[in-house]
């Protein structure tokens, strides 16, 4: 049996007006982690009889139709009545999500306006799948195929269309539901994460050697997705037995490992910088203190990111001023003068400065010029020093980012997460 | 004349499988920047069959129909045989291209592999898109009206897939072109911006308003975009005038204004939250510093994202121990005690101990819970308390924010932004 066909259509006027679409990227992606692929993707506006027609084109030729978007209490949410007209199931209104509404309104000390009863309106025959974070509850109707479909039956799944409301409900509902209808042949996966690379260094290295390990007859996928320092690489492997993927599944992220060298960084699903960072110092029960200017506090919030990390994390000062790296850091106003606030000596002073005052294993200081005015020719816009004090030593390094203000400064945090999990 | 319809076909099968697909959120806004909509958005994978099919619709039920990707020289580069397929013209090798093509890679000291003079194959009729950056040339191709097509003709453009390629065609000739031959209505419209309000109570309020406007006899769109506390509100006017469309406008505009009240908070394009705050400090040359605990320096992130920031921000401490508190604020050991970390006292003394430091017009405290652990019953998850010091008064507002960690943080710096621009 071939894997089920999936078409993802989006709903929602704003995506064509501008609004950036990520619901493709992320879907692919958690598909790809139970064996299904996505096939195509369809943006509508808020149109009935624009998104009815993507509907039925998508039952006609895909055995799964995810539909986000359009499930809100406003005159221009949809989705429900065009899933009805495309399907031929009546919508009816549930008495129960009804009350679970006006109970959500309740606590947030609300009177529900009477139009989001809507969002208890449910497709015949359709399963209810909970909302825990917004109003509207998702909805999956399986559908034998009609005679005209060239598919074998589909499966019409609606979602909401914030991420913080469609990816729950994604992981707790669709992906097992799904993986048990079209239960993936023998499979293995990676999940490698690589900072300060480019995507098409990793797409260049990583490319050969998926395909000498497809010869071997496994079937090899993968996905590369960059945001800016970050790359992230995710293979799948699809074999005769869950051993010989897994065997060869380790060969490819070996000889990964071996090609892009140092810029790997961890291999786990859900495996941000911070969080390496932060078990890293945990491990060595060390702690950090950090004193930035440019990046304005965001590598503190980068940091405190994660529960717990009270662990390692103990404070923060955010100087931008010269007379607050002195008054805070003891960074002398001699110095400043004489180098200049974005300078190394500065940038060390201000590392080691905030670690004697959180008494901490390290301490890190950055200064940096993000732009986009403030560069002069000899300390031009993207120039940033990060210094890493500890009791012994002390590095600083110096770094020429490009791009806008918030790439420069996000580039920043990034490599001083990445220089800290290496000291 | 009604506007014409646009769909954007976005080929390439890392597009399904990871790479997150930015094209239609740029094409979208600049066709706006003409009076252009995109009405639909379509991504194929490279399988010659798919692309032909999504072309053969665009045709039948769009007057613009750009394509991007699958113009390279490899064997899954599909997309000019597709085209050629659904418009039924026939690929003529352009011997000048073919030539150009040996320049470029002459000067760039490489010898053209065969296979790229499949770059050369150009539509019949089709007017070609000299590429600057890479190799491929785009193509522009007017085609007659079918007999069973719904549309009057269509345009069909090919454009390569990689930004970098693909904005200078669209700056330099596509956009000029169709401007040219698709002349904009006098249009009107704006960009309004709310804080701390649902998205749903926006609507409530804003479509009576809407409709009564529309009843003028003037075409308006609006679009509401929620994202956590802030909800966006765009409105489109057409009219017979610009002088008619503006007028319009501006009565929806100062309706909604009285509407919705002081949620209300700024109607440009662009014009996030911590620039309104800014603006506003600048203008009463106010200075502020922040002390944030459970923000952990994403208060002091947001209000140095901006470019001359340093005009009025000073300063912040990311205090997140209990003996920083004291050491850099000199919140008194015994308030801690008595009342906790979590306390309005402890947020006003953290937010004066900082106006005292920096000698700033304002200063600010945050302590709170961001979870997801740490939560107690009298002092649950989500539990924060914000506090604004200047010389006169103080004021200290205790919030229950609800949802994850991260929208818990966020939540609390747009409250801490929104209450700034308030005070």
């Amino acid at each position: 049996v071939n894997a089920p066909r999936c078409l993802l259509i989006c709903v929602g006027s704003e995506l064509l007006r501008g609004k950036l679409n990520t619901h493709a990227s992320h879907i692919s992606r958690r598909l790809a982690s139970i064996g299904l692929a996505l096939n195509e993707e369809n943006t509508v506006g808020d149109d009935l009889q624009e998104i009815a027609t993507a509907i039925q084109k998508g039952l006609d030729q895909f055995e799964i139709v995810i539909i986000s978007g359009g499930l809100g209490p406003t005159f221009d949410d949809l989705s429900r009545e065009a899933a009805s007209k495309a399907s031929g199931k009546p919508l009816i209104r549930s008495k129960k999500i009804v009350q679970e509404l006006r109970a959500k309104f309740h606590r947030a000390h609300y009177r529900m306006p009477p139009k989001n009863a809507r969002q208890a309106d449910v497709l015949e025959g359709a399963t209810v799948i909970a909302n825990r974070v917004g109003t509207a509850p998702g909805q999956w109707l399986p559908l034998p195929s009609s005679p005209a479909a060239t598919s074998r039956g589909s499966i019409l799944i609606l979602l909401p269309g914030p991420p913080s409301e469609l990816y729950p409900m994604l992981e707790g509902f669709i992906l097992p539901r799904l993986k048990k209808q079209f239960p993936p042949p023998p499979t293995a996966e990676a999940h490698m994460h690589f900072v300060g690379v480019p995507e098409s260094l990793v797409d260049h290295k990583v490319r050969p050697i998926i395909e000498r390990a497809a010869r071997g007859g496994d079937r090899v996928q993968f996905t590369i997705l960059a945001h800016l320092a970050l790359v992230d690489l995710d293979i799948f492997v699809s074999a005769t037995s869950s051993a010989r993927a897994r065997h060869t599944l380790s060969r490819i992220v070996n000889a990964v490992k071996r090609a892009v060298g140092d810029a790997w960084y961890g291999s786990d699903a859900d495996y941000p910088l911070e969080k390496v960072v932060g078990d890293h110092l945990r491990s060595k029960h060390a702690t950090v203190a950090v004193a930035e200017s440019c990046t304005g506090g965001l590598l503190a919030g980068r940091l405190t990111d994660l529960s717990g990390s009270s662990d390692y994390f103990r404070e923060g000062c955010v100087t931008y001023t010269n007379i607050a790296k002195t008054r805070y850091l003891r960074v002398p106003e001699s110095l400043i003068r004489k180098h200049g606030a974005v300078s190394k000596p500065v940038a060390v002073a201000m590392a080691q400065g905030i670690r004697k005052n959180a008494a901490s294993t390290w301490g890190v200081g950055i200064t940096g010029i993000a732009g986009p005015t403030g560069g002069t020719s000899q300390k031009p816009v993207g120039l940033v020093y990060i210094a890493f004090a500890s009791k012994n030593r002390t590095v600083c390094k110096e770094y020429h980012f490009r791009g806008s203000r918030e790439a420069i400064r996000l580039r920043a945090v990034l490599s001083a997460l990445d220089s800290l999990r290496n000291l």
